[in-house]
């Protein structure tokens, strides 16, 4: 079938109204004319209407750079009419820049390896490069979804490989630039802060000075670190799936096509994709995504001791430690007039506590495999992206909205050093543990300062003065700082 | 201030666009004149703006009976001018009944007692009820969020109260009855199949029979427990926190105020709520939410062992048990023609995971409490009114799209039920344990009838004939079912 | 064949050194002549040496109760030669008071039925009778393990059994005394600081007073209701699937034998034990028991958050809030002489997330169940009997090491309140709530007290002093505690 | 102080029975005289008693090594007597070869750090070295717990420097290797069985043939893949706190300790350990050990899909799949005689979900760190070196005493493939997808061959047969296997 050559300039629309009638191998279906979507997917709205949870528009997106990569090779190798495939191509650009995003409506809980969410992009696809090839929809088009659009291709081997491009798109575009730059802004505010003292603590209680600057630079330190575990982990996702079809074998796939369609993909990406050197471990399994949720988990598990130190170090103003004053961006109660709350913390605390669930579902999907599939896919996509858009805005309204606008409280973080019992420890090499401790314990039940409690033990004024200083015993940030 | 009559026909709608200025503690902000929000609700859209998260609609309905028993008892006890109650009541049923669910735009990723969303609606039901009255929106309005709309109460035990009717409805409207209605349909086929012998499976492996019936009156019991337990665990979020206004004492409450607005909800909603006994549990802790949630969890877990079994027991049709077979719904591959997939049963498992899932973020949200607040209310409500409602959802999809449709193949099930090894199991009585083992390993060995290697080891065959008849080994289930 | 009578006072040891022949349906095996076990333990012990995890003694302590019954039922009606049954019982009685507990030496992870540690008990209990009544162990014994000790019984239906006793005794006798026990002592200490005003916080932030009594009433009640509804839990497990043997039907067992042990086990227990109504259901799913699971969660929710505030509040000493003061029980640091750490608080927050932890892994086991057994019992009564027991321990030390210790700092209590700007909501229904904000914000800028900043802004002195009172800001807590 | 030289051949043992006093700072403790522990270990035994859980024994010898290393490095910097080292070295490696074990009693549920099992180690090593010198136990030993063994150390650094080693030792001697024996026990079968065509299977429904050898090949890929990264997340925690101290200043420890001390220890152990580049995360966070716990869970989630594959394969032996046979390793069933049951699998599956539940109790703990320390310590590692554990032996297990047992059932396996309709899918390039999806359905319908459905529908019965040959279907297996 010698296929008429598409025009390109066609602008996106049906231009009909009322039904269409659309068909698949169990027969006929009504659907909607606007839109480009076809029986499956018709049938499909129908039978899983379960909350309101649509599969994430990113693995649409996604699905339509696999699509027209499978077409490409396809015509490359002469197994596509180039006019076709001219069509089906640009219906795909059209799908993975966003134009038509209207047209994929299908819930996440559906067919657990997401078949009907293919055969959405299949015959929207179809429908669509149809229309540009100057066909009709639906019994009238020209494009077959299957035959031509998810040629050489099953949902088994596509599916997941626009899972993981989906995944490495928003966590290298999204995630990973947001947690970096609030990184960014706490060492900035480390290096602003490296040589004010401050108390430390440990247990909650009152421990041995550091500077502010280096509390803050353990927090850059955790978030830097799990970024890097994050970018890490998705070397898990860059083996992709696609030409094992049906099972792994790549029945109805030419050979070479699993590599042609990787290198495709890595063409139209930027991303370092490569087949699957295992396509029945790539399909049966979800483990790659696994590894990448563990590693948004590792995140949100950073975050949210990041933000917890925050909104405790600023809790007060007059009944809590208060060394930190955090921008005040809306009142903080409906009935308690000036009230200021870590409302970006806890958002942050909220989001971190949500991805570590989101990634208990994962790991659960995950294991849930059987045979030659993995059918737990539209959960596991859903909440990968899910977490990963999450984590990484919280990150950017915590940058924005509090941490590069949070101040210290000078006079608190200077008073607690002051009064602090724990400065006994420097003491200990030179007069012993037990003596040290006797003395901190005399302070405490007195209510006296250290000194007082020191020399009335025998210790020499003196020599408490000169080695009981707070600043001898933060080691040298100075240096840790490249100052 | 004499406030004037409400003119309670005034549709809903602005009539204005561009911006308009509105105030808070904090200043003035620019808001969209077509929306009846005010100051804090566009600051939180500005500050909050973390995925797609919208704060549950069913929050915010709720939270208008909670507003509206407040003016109603506010009035009722003279704190409120009768007009100006009636315009907010007025204001608080139209949120109520969802008119004006487009005002709510908030993100659940706010403040962690969901004081955006308080005054979300404060702001929202202030300029409405304003609007009622002749007055303008914004500067102008002569309703006040804080002073009249949230008069004797605090986010900190409204947003509490809000939740628990939340849930409530969802759970009693939503959730339940369609459990129910599953459990029912899978009776239905229990009671159709009560007599039909077929072979028992544990540890996958072949057993002693029951009747279909038998085994799926035990998904039917399962289902009803799950039920009944999550009915049960309700009783845990009828006790509500309102009157307890800032940290549970009930600053500028009037006194017994928490015992008439859990009355007046009472009377507006048909649920038996009561004021929560003590207010500073309710207002610090969140565990009458947990323990929905673990409800819900326990649903969870008994549907999918539900959807497993029905998803296995259709297996095939050729390579699997196959004793069902399921309603073909939809194609169920994009390459392998003519295949029939559980995806209704797949969905159900999906949903269970994310439940389960759901259920552990709002059990590590419920352990994060401090002091007077728990401030992880966003996040639990959110997860656990999608978790009642994604599980009352495919509850419903799952009877209607694939129980009611569901066969019994009677050939594969009798077929088994003859070739079965472990009818042996009646014969040990008569021949003991250790002489019956022998009889069925040397029919698994040699491939042999359970009868042939019986006789063979020199069991009478009329005795076998007589003993070993699957009939009598499933009890009486003719009674089971009251037959 | 007659038994010879059983002699009772027989001290248990089998007398024997080296190896001893025992027999099963598979063959000889060698087994350590000092211990009853025979054939079937031994081959477990090989083939699943997995880690260091044993199943627990409570499990087979509960076995020794339900195979008690068994007998007894067995023998009243006329099945079981008396006494045969009498050295049975007297056998199980050992089991069940704990006198073999090292005969029971197998790992949790075993068959997921817990065959083997049936078998364990039977072989146990056949051996201990035998000599009791005269006979040998091993190939000279008299009584079979299958035969005589597991008859009308299965694996499937006395382990969920056992299970369910096991949990009951656990809860009943150890972890419930224990929660209330933590409750009643807080709710002492509630009662004497009744009338103790302190500073509220909510979001960590300063907000309006409360009492210390008020606060820790609070925790009071948080715990009495997790414990009810654990009490409340354990119905789900009163129900026992004795009498279903193999896979609910009750093959090999009588009519009624269902009744008839449950009603002896409740005669044996004191427990309120009832034959389940649907066995299908009992043994193909695990749902009573992760209902049991998720009420002892509940206590950990409620149980971290009141460790939590205890240990914030007693932060410091110089540098945190220190309200409280613990007991020192300990040294906190080896490095740092004279610190106090809560270290009882954060045993328990330790306790309270393996307990969460455990929690879930018993909902995804008890997901797992497939046809006519749920094949996750060993897994999910060590991680329950686990829970229950590590929860009841550390209310106890928390309780007698800390909670019936702590003081307050009444002076630090004072401060706070002194210096709270918060008191400002006091102002808030004569002023408004913008004006009373205004008022909080210009304190807190300045650093001046709440009253020179409400004067500054208009506020009349006198009527600042007669309403902002704390002590009117905290409700009737005399009223609260019947004072 | 000039130390004796300490006599090295002195074996282990106090000599003394009843009790001796032991002193720490808060004063005298009566101690069992036959144990080498001090007071604080003494405390620790009674307000810690909760639960039967024990602090790992892999932690304590890996703080031996810690030990070790600290006074090597101590000595040879000259801030320790050469005599006085020689004995701590000694008794350090005492306790790091196992032969202390019995001295080291203290629960997990203690001091969220750690303390009191550093101050055991600090202890049994002071008490142990004064022994070795000629010292007396308790008030006469001449070795200081703190003074001399703790000596420019904290808990705070020393003990996640002893998780980090023990973490380390455990999965590079138990886990990994048992996790890739269990993965090349797989390979081999999946070599032997490369060319046997059977069916695939997705969504459990038949499915396009593979072979064996490519279904188990996806098996040992994923073991392999897990096990890779595993192996690369241990480059966390190769990252070491020590030279940190109290709070990661390195208070009271010279400069460049971190870098000695870590220099030591990769020399003691092998292991490439340097000192961690910022030690105020090493010290507040655990997250290295949250990713190594998620590396852990990722080999069980590969694990249960294994697993589960495996028990549905051989299920049966009549009313099952039945393509593989597992070894009878003991009777299956107390009740129903000749029953085998796939024991290892249910065995491994357990262990999985045990281990996911443990990794989400790593990482709760490891969300909840403040400020200078993550007090969560115990039961990070308690649950890391558990999981390990379990994972590596149940992985032995399965492979000795199930996988190297495995036979096919050749005949099933052939059935299959026979009579399975999903053959039509090699059609579907030459008749298109809608006429095969007919084929398909009518031959299912009809209860005919698919040869029979085909030629009715019109193919042509030579295509047919040269089309429709599974071994065409499976890709080139002898490539796959380099055969």
């Amino acid at each position: 079938m010698p296929f008429p050559k598409a025009d390109h300039d066609l602008p996106i629309g049906t231009g009909a109204a009322g039904v269409r009638i659309e068909t698949d191998a169990m027969g006929e279906v009504e659907v909607p004319a606007e839109h480009y979507w076809g029986a499956q997917t018709q049938r499909a709205l129908q039978h899983f209407a379960i909350g309101d949870d649509r599969m994430p528009v990113g693995l649409y997106r996604a699905y339509g750079i696999v699509k027209q990569a499978a077409a490409l090779v396809n015509a490359e190798a002469g197994r596509l009419d180039p006019n076709l495939a001219a069509a089906i191509v640009h219906a795909c650009e059209e799908v993975a820049e966003g134009s038509l995003d209207e047209e994929f409506p299908l819930y996440v809980w559906q067919s657990g390896s997401g078949t009907q969410s293919n055969m959405n992009v299949n015959e929207v696809v179809a429908n669509r490069a149809s229309q540009l090839l100057g066909g009709g929809l639906g019994r009238d088009r020209i494009v077959h979804p299957n035959d031509h659009v998810n040629l050489a291709q099953s949902t088994n081997d596509t599916f997941p490989t626009a899972m993981h491009v989906a995944t490495l798109l928003e966590v290298r575009d999204g995630t990973l630039p947001q947690v970096l730059a609030l990184a960014a802004a706490i060492g900035d505010r480390a290096r602003r802060w490296a040589e004010v003292v401050k108390i430390g603590r440990t247990h909650l209680q009152d421990a041995t000075p550091l500077t502010v600057g280096q509390e803050w630079s353990g927090w850059e330190a955790q978030l830097r670190d799990a970024a890097a575990r994050l970018e890490q982990s998705l070397t898990a996702v860059c083996e992709l799936a696609a030409g094992g079809t049906a099972v792994g074998t790549g029945i109805n796939a030419p050979e070479g096509f699993g590599e042609a369609i990787a290198a495709k993909l890595a063409e139209l990406t930027g991303l370092p994709l490569v087949t699957a050197p295992n396509k029945f471990a790539a399909q049966g399994s979800l483990d790659g995504m696994v590894a990448v949720s563990a590693a948004l988990r590792g995140v949100a598990v950073a975050l949210m001791k990041v933000a917890n130190d925050m909104r405790w170090l600023s809790s007060g103003p007059r009944a809590g430690l208060h060394e930190l004053r955090l921008p005040e961006n809306e009142p903080g109660s409906s009935i308690m007039p000036g009230k200021v709350n870590p409302t970006q913390q806890e958002a942050a605390v909220m989001v971190a506590l949500q991805v570590i669930g989101e990634d208990s579902v994962v790991a659960a999907a995950g294991a849930q495999g059987n045979f030659e599939l993995n059918t737990m896919r539209p959960i596991v996509i859903q909440n990968v992206l899910h977490s990963a858009r999450i984590l990484g805005d919280v990150c950017g309204t915590l940058r924005v909205h509090s941490v590069e606008g949070i101040e210290l409280d000078e006079k608190a973080v200077a008073d607690y050093v002051d009064r602090s019992l724990m400065l006994v420890t420097a003491l200990s090499p030179h007069i012993g543990y037990d003596k040290a401790a006797a003395i901190a314990h005399k302070a405490d039940h007195e209510g006296s300062t250290l000194r007082e409690a020191a020399v009335a033990l025998g210790v020499d004024a003196a020599d408490f003065d000169r080695i009981v200083d707070p600043a001898t015993m933060v080691g040298d940030p100075r240096r840790d700082f490249g100052l």
